[in-house]
């Protein structure tokens, strides 16, 4: 068993907040995008990649954001009904932004990148008066993506959702997500993150996102056990390290300490790994499971998708995974 | 013959200064861009079509702007110079700026739509100090887009280009191109392309664009007659005015009207017509043919590119033209 | 006793961070400023006003904040040094900021406003680089002003104050000090007060600034009893509220509730009476007084203020306090 | 008799378009402003300080602009319709915006400086809309001030002025006044002020203003004749180039050419000489007076206002100019 203690009889498991965008993914793949002459497009963002990959397990999900008032908007909400995700505190942006687009090139399995629209982002419009109080006192989890934290009115916005969290007592689940874009400078990064780190029962991050983190005040503190004990003495509950390639380590406020394996695939791109990987340990999560088989799940739907071309469109089923890692016992 | 007086032995026969940017054309067509999933990558904006068109046509072309220091940016100069355009007065942009991007949405071949990202865009980071004097010095001809007008600093390069122009006798063309985004106010629109159309020689646009200069002083005059004498009161020896369906008018400093007639054609959809014509028209005038041949030849040239899936890539050369037009005959 | 625990052996009793700015006081009093003629110079800004008093009574203090690179910057760094007040950690703004004005306008003693200017002001420009951890280690408190969170960089500053207040077991004293300007949303004003007064030992604000921070979330419980709880489920070990003209209420962790008086005096104007009262209420906690003396000699600070043309200047000494409350025994 | 052919049977003399501010002029001077203790409140800014000389002198004057909605803003209405200036196109601005304050420091008479804020100032927001065709269509003349060139929405309401001058025959003077604050990049100054030269019938400016608008085309070409020759080439009548304390050189379309001498007196400040010239020289010209005449009329007012602690309420009367020349025979 986890220690995560979920509410019961809430209408939905978990609802997530931040980036809503657009990736126009090359269709000609290993080769430079300059020669690149197609792209096929599919819902991004890295929180909606894991709400995504939530719903297709079986999880009641929900979003909060803003999309632009356009055909891209006007896909992303249809694309969240067909994944039976609620759109129901998702906002239509009338200030004239536009959609995020993340243009990925993948010249080779391993050498991947994106290029990136952000200006102007409806994503990061999203203001705290959008945020439904009711939305949040009905999910056991919300979910909430450093991106989200880039920028104001978006910024103000998390801190909103937050207080309703501790309000309803709803587990906080904080995705740091860092990307170097879009924030005014590298101070902001470590602060803002840290004030939602203090308030959050379950942090995912890599171990440069953690050090962002903590290198403000402790800069000569850069490991996993520092990490664990920084956050428990707030309320986490559970903190996972996640180190590329070598896998992740999950730590738990009881002093547990798991570290996770990786499955084989043959790899089309990098791109979604994490997302998949921390939408089916959520899930795994909210039945209750112990964390190695969280893990073990969450690896498994990762190596799913960096076999296929898209990530939100190739998250897996329950099946899906099942059969995946049966593959590789 | 018309009355342009181009200089004679000058490298360039015209240099184009303003947009440089992406067309993502939908190629699932006739349905509305929330069904299309995938699009096809094209150079794009005003003058950059018209000045592959007239490179198309044989004249010796340039381009003054700014494109991102990405693959986009490094997709565009390439394609320019694959096209036989001189990109020496092409800067690479430093500051993080992005290529500008056109969705187009062909619902039916009369109801076509785009959706723009203009955020940031790289064309209009244009300087002033950007602009090369020996590049115009060397160009017969200067095409100012007056979309380049939209934004600082981008603005301020236009109107040193045109300080350069006037020094060293290079005839200006003025394409109004007004785009309803990027202005900052209604009113700058009129108050800027007034400024640049009082400094030019040949000045093309539709009535509405000529009615948005106008009507700032005289609110009560909205007719081409009044145009046409409004601008030969400066320096202006052609004026166009395109009526979109119905043709367009050339006027002429020494009292000459044209009307000119449209070719019949497939129609894909509606974008880059005006490009075509505009290109085609300017090859006319370089050639120093009547101002019928040179309408006839830019209607031709719109006949073919309406017919095509894209703007750019479909620009004709005289053969296609020629043949065109006999097919017509 | 009050219960703060200070701790002993810092070089600085107290130190303040936020703005520092100038007040131009109407020399012609009793009537609008449009027929004011001249005006006279002082510090103001109430983290100023407050530092100055708390230096007057014999604290040791400084300063962490950014001036302007003109005349006003230096006056306002010799005055702080004339006031004994450390400026180790005031820097000097480069990026062409103002220092920030407050004219005075004093119709009548009890109808008095501010002609504020606050554009490009230099306190707000003071960035997270700018605090020295070793400034807030060397000090027994900090002193935070809520108008330092209105915008970035400052906001940001304030919070790196407070990890490294945390880290080196720093009391935190909040000033709410809400103006109604510089901040860029309605919104933003709770979600950052209440952000900071989660960290905070002692907050000192009216009415109207505690429901700022308390109706986002409990519309419905706007009480001095419901705020002091709210706080004490934090950090706080005391809460201030003040009721204007009425007085202020003081609230101690452990239960304790003590209603302050009020000292008559000929009022010239009403500005500085709320930082006199904070000035001699944190020197009266750093004495370990009890909470009854403490809001005595902030009241009886207060009432010497409104009785003189200046804020800043006119803070007492604890011979003028002790004289003032004898007056009035 | 001068070449300006001014329309006759005009309601006002001259409309005079900028800057409408406030200058605090140090009472204690001959010493850092560090050290002022108190200033005293004066209308400011050049367009401002010329319509005030114009007016005393016995024009019908009026202004064009927008003033902050607070009691400076107030206070500068009330002091132009003391002074018989018209204000019945100047705006009030709703948008938060404040008066444009110059703090004077006058370390001694040959050294002066001036702290300025400008961030938010109301006089640049004036809009193009704000500008009343009607003012213009019933002066003589009309003033622009360079400054008003300094930024968007300001520098738009100038192109409008300047086409309305042109409809209605109006003769424009314009008074560079280059300000090294406010422009967002050296690119603008030249460009801009370019543009309004080649419109102006009077250009007056110093020697290194000419040079901003020179060089940007001629490098090497920085000498009096040939800004002349320049400006000449265009609409202009008269040009009078400034060379500080060796007087100023006036040249006029028909090749004329004089030196105009300066006034002794016992001087306080330097400030608002230019002002006080300009606004003498043009009451000159509107006298139908000899260039000489109108040179010495601007040189005595000069001569008057460096004597004096203020410079709009310094501006002399033709009784006070007179006398002034006199003493000086």
């Amino acid at each position: 068993m986890n220690a995560i203690p979920f509410e019961s009889g809430r209408k939905l498991d978990c609802v997530s907040l931040g980036r809503l965008c657009i990736d126009l993914n090359a269709n000609e793949i290993h080769r430079p995008m300059e020669e690149t002459r197609t792209f096929t497009k599919y819902l991004g963002g890295s929180p909606a990649n894991i709400t995504v990959a939530m719903s297709r397990l079986g999880l009641k999900t929900g979003f909060i954001g803003r999309v632009s008032d356009d055909q891209f908007g006007r896909y992303i909400i249809q694309y969240l009904k067909d994944q039976s995700i609620s759109t129901d505190n998702v906002v239509i942006d009338r200030t004239g932004s536009v959609t995020g687009l993340a243009f990925t090139e993948i010249l080779s399995p391993t050498d991947c990148s994106i290029l990136m629209y952000r200006d102007n982002a409806a994503d990061l419009k999203l203001e705290p008066n959008d945020v439904c109080e009711q939305t949040i006192a009905n999910s056991k989890a919300l979910l909430i993506s450093g991106t989200a934290l880039a920028k104001s009115p978006s910024r103000e916005a998390v801190f909103l959702a937050l207080d309703y969290a501790k309000k309803h007592n709803v587990v906080v689940i904080f995705d740091i997500d860092y990307r170097p874009y879009t924030w005014a400078s590298q101070d902001e990064i470590g602060i803002y993150c840290r004030l939602v780190a203090e308030k959050s029962h379950v942090i995912i991050g890599g171990r440069e996102e953690f050090d962002l983190m903590e290198t403000v005040t402790d800069p000569d503190q850069i490991n996993d056990d520092h990490t664990a004990r920084t956050w428990f003495s707030h309320v986490a509950q559970i903190v996972v390290v996640k180190h590329g390639g070598d896998g992740s380590i999950t730590f738990t406020r009881d002093g547990g300490q798991w570290k996770g394996r990786t499955f084989p695939n043959e790899v089309v791109k990098t791109f979604g790994a994490g997302d998949a990987f921390a939408g089916a340990f959520i899930y795994g999560l909210m039945q209750g499971w112990p964390i190695e088989r969280c893990q073990e799940y969450g690896a498994a739907g990762a190596s799913i998708v960096v076999g296929s071309h898209s990530c939100s469109d190739a998250m897996p089923t329950v099946e899906q995974i099942e059969t995946h890692m049966k593959k590789y016992e």
